[in-house]
């Protein structure tokens, strides 16, 4: 027969953004590799340059960013990336967003909005992104965004080993913030056999966006409230659930969430809040000042090295998790 | 110049298929037009065969199917009734799903399994849709599934409508069956200004999908509960539901929901439950022998005749609900 | 250079869905493997849920799955199964389908109908195969209506061995049941050295699907006439044209067809005709009580399974039948 | 509101590429427009050049184009035509190719063949058609290679009316020269009313393509024979079968065919055959020291004209043909 | 006939993102229509936000947006504006983008760079653009990465007009600041009937990006030097070849280029430089404090309106610019 | 777990179109393979066909090809020849094409032209191309019209090795032959440290294509002139810049040019030009009876060979030219 034969090898290769080359690197290291040596600037007027500095041809190439502020520069980069990658014959490219960027606009609240959600994933497979992995989606929804594979990791063991490691779950009651996080907040129940509460919010039908009172739906009288949710942003819902709760007669409060996005107010008002502990993950980068006292951050890197692995390795992710994904 | 040039002229035509043409024909009255006259069979073997016997050439066509079982059946016509459009050059297909097919499959709850709700989007934009119309989607991110523009439309109007003047709503309290249905159930208490509750089911986590326990969090003693869902499918949730809410002292529990899916045992779990009364809409066809006595059925035609005329008008959709989408 | 280097490693796996498990296990005993365990079942309201057992990531997967009635059930299901595997990481995906589903309508025989056999092959595409098995496709053509390479399998072999081993071929004359056969009677023609025949229909212009008469050309009186088509579906055509040729002094008439399609009054018919033997194979299933007397069942299962031989391990399909496809 | 309205208008315009600019010219005629003014050529190296030399933004676009030998340059041709188009802001391209290029390729007959059909369909997708027409596809399945509309439009009402009005039908035998266009000699006997006969090639199975002897299924003897194809290329396959059916006693022989490819040896052939008369359309041009004493040429350019008109009116393509496609 | 007739209207509407307001108003008012009023803004953490308070369904949107620094924001926020026109049934998407974002990326200047123009234009049409519009293209092949119909505008004409009216052209002339812009400066020869010299810069090919020397090609002794560029970003190119120019006698440097993006250094290093005038266009906004002495800035405003009104109206664009494009 | 493990193996095949068989034979034999037997022929219409004869299931094939006239029959067969690999299941298919067909069609230069590169490179990717491989595109930008990767590779350094050693550069200075290819000539001047001349042509605006006067621009007398260029196709611009030098004085002129078209009158021009000799490659063809007797032909064969083989290899093309691309 023609041809030349040879047998095939595969080759992982880990490549970051700029935006959290810390957590690229705590992977990297944790896996045994090193990151690939990119050039990466802006020039003069804001445009973004990118170049590999060893050859990529072939390579199982995961492409790590944490969509921290400027999402839309960290966005625009990881694109580019992966942009090169396809043009250097990497042979899969999977885009690994521990914090998925535009995840709250998975839907259309109101008419003539994007759902950029489903946009983000579209620009992502548009560049040349075969598979996506990324941690605790806001809705689980989003991995049918993406025509293709999505590795959907949790953080809620991590989170509440923790919890469990150092709290009595039997005087803890799992509290929603808001209507939208109760099925979270069930998880939650399920794995720490707490009871459920929830805040809800009566909104004035006439005044859009404003809420009128912060109920507590259920028993937190003297409990350890936990609230939980996906992400910190501002602060603002969970900061005055965690007022209503205290207001309630909670015995303390606490919080636990994956994504510590951390923005604006957020510093001065979890602070100044009544939480005991505010527990996340570095799913992106808590700057040194942003650094409040009650703040405990646990590391991802040790999931996403994981489940990084299970994907070259032809492993199963999901048996992470129990099955689950 | 060299040519001819004409005026343009647009022209809607409603198409149905067989699941419930008594809906279609519903609302071809409520435009004042007829449903195009088709022929729609299924071969000895199984497969059906469609024909459209009016030339469709440049039409603005809107093909109106109800999912209920079979409903494989039933989504394999309306493709091939958008596939024969397609290839008749119709020159803008609408697919109108009032129920929309394997919504509730809208994300993997564990490792290998298939996402069907966007399979289904897709094999919708393959056959030739160009846009859907839907009602009540189980999770409103499904919108997202489908590359191209959807009209989602909320009955919630119609049932509170209909609630409100039948009932006094400051004795009342909305009820969420689960956790999944919070958000739902949160709309409605901003519609009806009432208070919230919701059942909690404590899950063991060795054994996959049983409730253990059935928890009422927040206040229902003495008080008529309203429980909310998007569908009502066995009616093993809402009728559970009923009875952890007499048990703990409601003084009357009835029930609102989208989408009458019925099947299987749903006949005699609601027929033997609490309900005073149970309200839902035609997004589905429900034989005569599995209407229960205290179910009211409320007709969707009249909403999805306005948008759809929207929709051909160029008007707005959203402007029908207020704005939101 | 930075990165993890492994040798590759190609993982055959075979997956069946509900409709005829017993040919997919044929082929897995007869290839050495086991079916991948599938969970998979209908919801109450007739919804198709699908899941894996074992981690399917980077596989090479068969699909397969026999398009008996309920067809578009079992279509479903088998779109259902792609896209589960595509979002668990399988590497390729071919569909295997020995009766392609909805060939029949693999073209417009009137204005406004569908060309269902092309959305077919589009479905499967869009669900995530990478590529089609199947045999003996109503017209060749349907491999051109697939994205992807399509691996066209023919029964003629396993059919005309049977005859040569039991029938003497020189006083045989192969018989087109009607004019679209001609080409497949041809061939038999070529394989048993043998005259040919065919069934004229005469039809009546002004009444749809009306035959006036079934004219034989050519010569039939006192040979043993073996009728040839792809498929028995209802029978009709080959009993009539049965009817014809004794009527014109035949000695013997015997069908041979690869699909037993054999639905609505086929038993009836078949079991009440002239023919001497039906031989078939089993790309469908054919339940205990369609099976008439004269049957005789080939089974497909030993070609399928060299055909995926071939394919998994790179080899040529084609020279399974002397380089034709 | 913001914004300014219009009253829409559409605009047909027809484009010819080089191949048969009389064709074109015929059409345009009898639709009382102008064909599009067109520079075309080809540079030094055989690269084509083309510009339209008006402004075609908004268009409804028709490119017609005959594909005579050079079949390859000519559609490249067309394709680069659309392409100008479709950067030129067309609102709608319809390819009009009378003679479908490689349509005997659609299928694959043997192993590591291409199936040049469908990527002709999909070549014209690519360059930006959204629709095409044809006549007399040499598989009516080539219909579904494309994906958007095809209007099949069929010459066999020229082609039968002349024949009715010139000859006897009544002691007319159609014959169909081989064992492919018996389905095509079918329709034709319908139409005429007529018995069918068929040119049986027995080959020998060792040799390829070699074939031993040419049978006449069916009666001739005394018989004007119609030899009905759809396209006549070297006029091999029909001047054998004619030779065959005098041999057999026909009283006479002529010949119907849509497509007039007349190739290589064709002219000798059909000058030194035993035809009456040979009746072809001019979906081809033939140019003047091809045409032997007895072809029959009709005009094809009116049925074009007809047809897209319908399409540009939206009106019914198929009712041209009695609701048949 | 079933169905509802309409006269079919289209409705122009300019959509404005929030880099440069100001030009897209003075598009507006120059058609005499409004921008259609937008919320647009930036949450909390940086993600982009935007909602048309109009119903845009059936229009044809123009989406202008100038991508001056930060360009990766004003580029996310354009896209997500079409991304909301496509869910809201816009029936045309036009992108306008006067600087095409990423236009210097046009190509591989080594390995494993991206080629990020492609990946913007690929992006754009992701989203859901039908056709873009620019201005000056840093290379013209960029119409070519975009599938589908491209305008592009020249402001060539805009700057000539004003020169030939201030200055005399006979003892002017053209120079190109580097090897990359002969093409421009040769049209503008063209346009303006003057000699040509340019600027070769010697590499020293062991020093990446080092540029040995300034020689000039070409006559300047005693001439008015234009220096011409498409843009003038940093400013270091135009000013060292205006010095280098003078070193070699020429009477006096002016500057014209289509694209202020002025960053970094650009301000002192032109308030520096021995330019007469520097005449640019507002396709990118000035802030005041980067305006430096010898600046004139002229409005491509009504290029870009003439353009938008010939595209909505079908209309030539090319005629614009006496048939070229 | 259920399912065969194999170890993979890759397999290099060569398939070489009919335009340029010597090339492709060059190739094979410097890499040690043979180029896969292949049918290929044109029927008598002019079709073309292609059959493989060995099994090329899995295989990673490289398609050679030589773009000389007749462009449009070799486009097409390599088209052919990628849809039969596709269909044949070739793992991965690499486009080689050595001489880029319409290369020069790369932008619009008037309103309502195609855009042919950009259109031969969705035909490529349509047909099934995974990948391009390519020598000096006249414009580097065409390697962002194709979606995917492209190798690009660099005939200079084959070129000016030969010229360095057999010419004296200090007394060397390198031309461009028009505004076009400066950036080339700019190239050039760096890889031999030469300074560097333009010829300006004058176009007279009135009438298209008609260059008034040839300047020289920079010094050129005593001078030994190396014009350089892409291609050389009709002769025409290059043998008039020669005219011009020569009689600004310059002691000698040479040419180097990658491509030799050399079209139409080509070899009068050149043979009676002053030009001392030209240099070009081997990309395409060259038939004896248009080989002039300063021609020199160097082979491009081995710098294909060597980056096909990295390709394969997964190693770095770019390394083969210090980096660049």
């Amino acid at each position: 027969m023609s041809g030349v034969k040879k047998p095939t090898q595969k080759q992982l290769m880990l490549f970051s953004g700029r935006a959290f080359p810390e957590l690229a690197g705590e992977i990297a290291e944790l896996m045994g590799v090193e990151i690939v040596p990119t050039r990466a600037m802006n020039y003069a007027n804001s445009e973004i340059y990118v170049r590999f500095e060893e050859s990529v041809r072939g390579c199982d190439a995961f492409v790590i960013q944490s969509h921290a502020a400027p999402v839309n520069e960290w966005l625009m980069e990881q694109l580019i990336m992966v942009d090169a990658l396809k043009r250097a014959s990497a042979k899969r490219i999977t885009v690994v967003a521990p914090f998925y960027p535009y995840a709250r606009q998975d839907k259309k609240h109101a008419g003539r909005e994007p759902i950029s959600a489903r946009l983000v994933a579209d620009l992502y497979k548009t560049a040349g992104a075969s598979r996506l992995m990324s941690v605790d989606l806001h809705a689980a929804q989003i991995q049918g965004f993406f025509d293709g594979p999505v590795d959907h990791l949790w953080a809620l063991p991590v989170l509440s080993d923790y919890i469990q490691s150092k709290y009595d779950t039997s005087e803890m009651t799992v509290v929603s913030p808001d209507a939208g996080r109760v099925r979270l907040a069930d998880m939650w129940t399920d794995k720490l056999n707490c009871s459920l509460a929830i805040i809800h919010k009566r909104r004035d039908p006439n005044i859009a966006n404003t809420v009128a009172v912060h109920e507590v739906v259920g028993e937190v009288e003297g409990r350890v409230c936990l609230l939980v949710d996906d992400m910190i942003d501002t602060g603002g819902t969970i900061c005055q659930a965690a007022e209503a709760l205290m207001a309630r007669g909670a015995k303390k409060v606490i919080a636990a969430a994956t994504h510590p996005v951390l923005s604006g107010p957020a510093f001065d008002r979890l602070s100044a809040s009544a939480f005991e502990e505010v527990i996340v993950t570095n799913t992106l980068p808590i700057p040194e000042e942003r650094r409040f006292e009650t703040l405990t951050v646990l590391s991802i890197g040790p999931l996403i090295a994981r489940a990084i692995n299970a994907v070259f390795e032809d492993g199963s992710v999901t048996s992470l998790f129990g099955g689950q994904s």
